[in-house]
């Protein structure tokens, strides 16, 4: 199959590389010709440009551009593309991208992988990153079976464990568990930054063990990533972030009433129930 | 020199092991019978009891029981001990252990060795557990310093950093780093696990990843651990969620209001300033 991947980034560049070792023709396009050159280089893809009219002979193309330009981007490269050719996105939010892209184009499929880290770029790229991992598929009600079936297809062969859902409900559940945390993180950062006696501050930085090294991790990570969730994700996580501070109030009212009983209730439930998270 | 340790846990424990390895006479205490026995088996000990009259040839003893019986077991060990005896604990909360023991012995020197794990009892024990750990000394102005000099002549043959201070300024600065994101954390686990669609409930729990991995963490700990650090550091630690709060409430304002450019700026601090408490 001809597929092509506009954005070779982490998640762009890895994608080739395992699509490419399947058989398929890929072809990548950047808007830089050093990350194309980079690319073919390392065999991410068989073709790389930086004009979109390389993707017109695609069957199958995965946007795989920073969240903010997906709908753009789409908007400019449907003048190349055939009517059958489906569209597929790798955005970590799911609703202003399916809502942006389906009156634009028929053979619109959502998608979200679930995997990465830390990295960014063509660099770090790498072999088999989405295998064991979920990637959630997030057609509506007027998307094409055939092209659901597609994309299923090649997500499959990645070796990702496959999840369907809404674009809502996507959008609420990595609220949960990916962008609540981090403003919950930024949060206590910025509260630990805010201590004003000198002594105190020294003694808290010399102090901090993996207690404060996990809780405040993904709090004071890529500053552009956070605020991505925060503009794209925002109604959800602005309902997350009021449920929390609910429970927030309820920690501190225990402790204020030193209701020591339900405060350890509470700790129970939550030892008892994490692990279904892991 | 002779050095008794009166609560043979992980802490007691371990600490047997390097003051024997160097030499010492090591006499250890604790309430049940099978924990002596293991304790002399594994070699952490020279000799061990559960009477407290084991203790009254002791030069220094090292208190490590839960934090709860330190007062109460120190009122009964005194009466057994030469008043030229230094006694040290190691609780993780200052402040109402130095007043409840100052009073009652002279030559008293409060200590907080900040290792260990989750793992908890003499099984748990190992050698080098202190080495290149924080070991903070809380004397006050009425310490007497040839007994502030004796422990740290003890603390520095274990490898441990030494630093000073107050035990109100200890338990405000542990209260940043250890209690406060112990609660944050909680509150967090316990918002996700309030979640009542079912769907999106289990959506989270198989979206859920480093991310939310890392953040929990601490939250969903031991509940008697979690409860401790509340009652023993209460007031430091309602006051670090009250500023915690508020620094919520500025995130979720600026998100509510869109300032994006605030919001960056703000985890750009984050991320140029968390490195130095790691």
């Amino acid at each position: 199959m001809k597929i092509g991947i506009l954005g070779l980034g982490l998640i762009g560049g890895s994608l080739g590389f395992d699509l490419k070792s399947q058989g398929h023709d890929v072809l990548g396009v950047s808007r830089r010709e050093s990350t194309c050159k980079k690319a073919m280089e390392i065999g991410s893809v068989d073709q790389a440009a930086t004009e979109l009219s390389l993707l017109s002979a695609a069957e199958v193309v995965f946007i795989c551009t920073p969240i903010g330009l997906i709908v753009p981007q789409v908007e400019q490269l449907i003048s190349h593309l055939p009517k059958t050719s489906i569209i597929t996105d790798v955005g970590s939010v799911k609703t202003p991208i399916v809502q942006g892209i389906s009156h634009l184009w028929e053979n619109f499929v959502g998608g979200h992988p679930m995997a990465g880290n830390t990295d960014i770029g063509i660099d770090a790229a790498q072999r088999n990153l989405f295998v064991d991992r979920p990637y959630v598929i997030t057609p509506t009600e007027s998307t094409p079976s055939h092209a659901i079936s597609i994309l299923e297809e090649i997500v499959c062969s990645l070796g990702s464990i496959i999840y369907h859902c809404s674009p809502e409900k996507h959008d609420r559940a990595v609220s949960w568990i990916s962008h609540l945390p981090v403003m919950v993180s930024a949060s206590l950062v910025a509260t630990c930054l805010s201590e004003s006696d000198p002594e105190i501050f020294q003694l808290a930085q010399k102090f901090a063990s993996s207690g404060f090294r996990d809780t405040s991790r993904v709090g004071a990570g890529n500053p552009e990533l956070g605020v991505m969730m925060a503009q794209y994700n925002r109604q959800a996580l602005i309902n997350s972030l009021y449920q929390y501070r609910h429970h927030l109030d309820e920690f501190i009212d225990m402790i204020e009433t030193e209701n020591w009983d339900l405060l350890t209730e509470k700790l129970k439930i939550n030892q008892q129930n994490r692990p279904s998270f892991l």
